[in-house]
């Protein structure tokens, strides 16, 4: 029997009507065959009260104790769900992460998956059940306590069982009706892609457009796994959606197929730091251990020489979230007491932006980056920082002009076309 | 090490306030050496909330999910009052009941238990932890599937953990502060006991006084679980509250230490049934099998001869919840039509309660049914129907006069004193 994953998020299961919206499209999907796994994820609204009580409690709480209360909100869904199917006469059961068993490791409101076995579930299946509604987000530590994979975890889940269950496909039902080119509140020319290669959805992921987890993306292209979004609040076919797949499965991409961005950005810059082996890692250590995601890094190789560094010295820049900009002065601050690094001054700008050019066609392409800057300088945009990888390109520019610069690439990459 | 076992009800953890006053309560106990389990109700209303969804998806539903959906409430609970004692400095963690393992039957939604092995409480115990904070009202069926024990389940849960775990106490933390005489709402002299013997309390409890469920008062008798009731909202100390225990530990006891009351019954009267050997039987399993919850019955030994009634006849008289009326008149409807028995005429009265009067002292004392008949004649409250066990004397009187009767009962049974 060909087997579907189908994920349902927290807007998508708000309340019963919803819930009952959702079960008709699992109910659809049997009705052409499938055995059908539906992960669930908590009713919106309600792991937020769930971890507004934790937090309560104190500030430093146990994880263990966290995740068996937040993984509770899944349970609930799961059982309405299933309740839901049954009324509608579709055969169902709701599993809760322990029940499957769902073996993860034990790092709490982080864990990973180790194993999930497939007896319990085939059984059923086997038994005559068509659907298994499995509560997203959880599973268990190997002394038995419930574990959660931390936010967006239920995405990450529905891929597991994907790939654990060699699903022909992971659909997940979503707020929105696919990926597009760019965010069309930005500009009306965005458009939806029928499909994307999973390297392309995993940098735009990472890059801001919020649709699909990292990690879920990640562990879809490790495995495999064509993951399916699409809208849980419009009637959908097998065509409706974004396909993200492996790019052999896209006959002819363009060279860009997306514009993301990333709008609450900091810049710092150490200026005047001595330009010695080690240094780089001298000051990413301390952020690192500080918890700072630093994303963009940019040396300057420069041979200033001043009276009071006789050595060469250089100036070292790098992007954080605006939210982490304390947390890294105060890392850079002890690092320089300790005599670890030195630096004359520490120079924070957070009035930045990043915008990025998405497309696996660039591996083949070149002009691409000139193709990106001509277009931002045509509107006197000043690039502060660049940083590329294989497939995007990605700029820190001043936050003022973030939505005319993703226009103007969308348009210097014509991206409203097909 | 000594162990108590603590239990506090849905409006005594109603809040992150009240958790954490009943954790203090706890940590009291954990300071005077003892080794604690604490059970816990969900948060009051969340159960409500959560049977409320799973009403809204049908109205056939199936019990296994219903138990899964609505034993969430217990699981947020135990979570939260293990972080507010971790935050206490008391060395907690909380126990779903899949993982104590709590073994019940498969009866979803109404189970039993079966076995609580101690297996891994005991271990924690002996790891340095002081207290074990379990979900009450569920368990775990021989599938694996989560069960509940219906509506009051947590004091089973306290009840069951304190037999299994030779508990010194049972403490039932409760909105009231112990067992009255009577309802202080309708007399002032309604006085507190301080302890009350578990064959009175379950016949005040069945009777309509309902601080403790019946259920758990006969597990608590059969296994000599001794249960103190008493506040989670005041000072308490080893003395408050009221202890409810073996006759033994009560040194004297009055005649009468209570007078209960149940305001919603009904009288229903078959009129001219065939007085024959198994008559009775023929009236009441039907009764049974439509779930009506017959309390008293009454046949009047009469020897009326009607013309078209040759044989013997009497008529049959017994009481049920008002909410169950419609249920009893079809089933006896229905057992008419099928001639497994005739009747003239089936006569309702709704408009009646039942007054009793209890107490173990009864058992040495004659006289108590005339006190008490002497009492409501006095009041000139017409008594409908008599029942009597051992321990006490039930009326069915009109509902007007029922305050008036419990007034009339405490005075002239001198409750007020102690």
């Amino acid at each position: 029997m060909p087997l579907l994953v189908m994920k349902f998020g927290g807007t998508s299961v708000a309340d019963l009507d919803r819930i009952r919206n959702a079960a008709a499209k699992v109910k659809r999907e049997v009705e052409r065959g499938y055995d059908v796994i539906v992960i669930v994820s908590a009713m919106s609204g309600k792991t937020n009260e769930l971890v507004g009580w934790v937090e309560q409690t104190g500030t430093f709480f146990d994880a263990r104790e966290y995740d068996a209360v937040v993984s509770s909100g899944e349970n609930v869904t799961a059982g309405l769900m299933a309740l839901t199917l049954q009324e509608m006469d579709v055969p169902a059961r709701s599993w809760q992460g322990w029940q499957v068993p769902i073996h993860t490791t034990a790092q709490h409101s982080a864990a990973r998956f180790v194993d999930i076995p497939r007896k319990n579930l085939d059984q059923k299946f086997g038994e005559g059940f068509k659907v298994a509604v499995v509560a997203g987000f959880q599973g268990l530590a190997p002394d038995n306590r419930i574990t959660t994979l931390g936010r967006g975890g239920s995405d990450t889940t529905a891929v597991a069982f994907a790939a654990a269950f060699q699903a022909e496909r992971c659909d997940i039902y979503t707020d929105v009706d696919g990926i597009y080119t760019t965010d069309p509140r930005i500009t009306s020319k965005a458009r939806k892609l029928d499909k994307i290669a999973f390297e392309e959805m995993l940098e735009l992921a990472s890059l801001g457009a919020k649709v699909l987890q990292t990690r879920s993306v990640e562990l879809a292209m490790r495995n495999r796994v064509r993951l399916r979004v699409l809208s849980s609040f419009e009637d959908t076919d097998e065509t409706s959606g974004t396909l993200v797949c492996d790019e052999d499965e896209i006959m002819e991409s363009k060279v860009v197929n997306g514009v993301a961005y990333s709008r609450e950005e900091a810049k710092i810059t150490l200026v005047t730091v001595e330009d010695r082996p080690g240094i780089s890692a001298a000051i990413f250590a301390p952020l690192a251990e500080a918890g700072v995601n630093v994303d963009m890094i940019v040396q300057n190789i420069s041979e200033k020489d001043y009276d009071d560094h006789p050595g060469s010295v250089t100036d070292m820049t790098f992007s954080v979230p605006v939210a982490q900009v304390e947390r890294a002065k105060k890392a850079m601050e002890e690092a320089r007491q300790s005599g670890a690094i030195s630096y004359d001054e520490l120079v924070v700008d957070t009035e930045v932006a990043k915008v990025s050019v998405v497309g696996i066609g660039m591996r083949s392409h070149a002009g691409v980056a000139a193709r990106m800057f001509k277009a931002l300088a045509d509107e006197n945009i000043n690039i502060k920082v660049i940083s590329t990888s294989e497939i995007k390109i990605s700029v820190l520019i001043d936050r003022k002009y973030m939505e005319l610069a993703v226009q103007a690439l969308h348009d210097a990459f014509e991206l409203h076309k097909a």
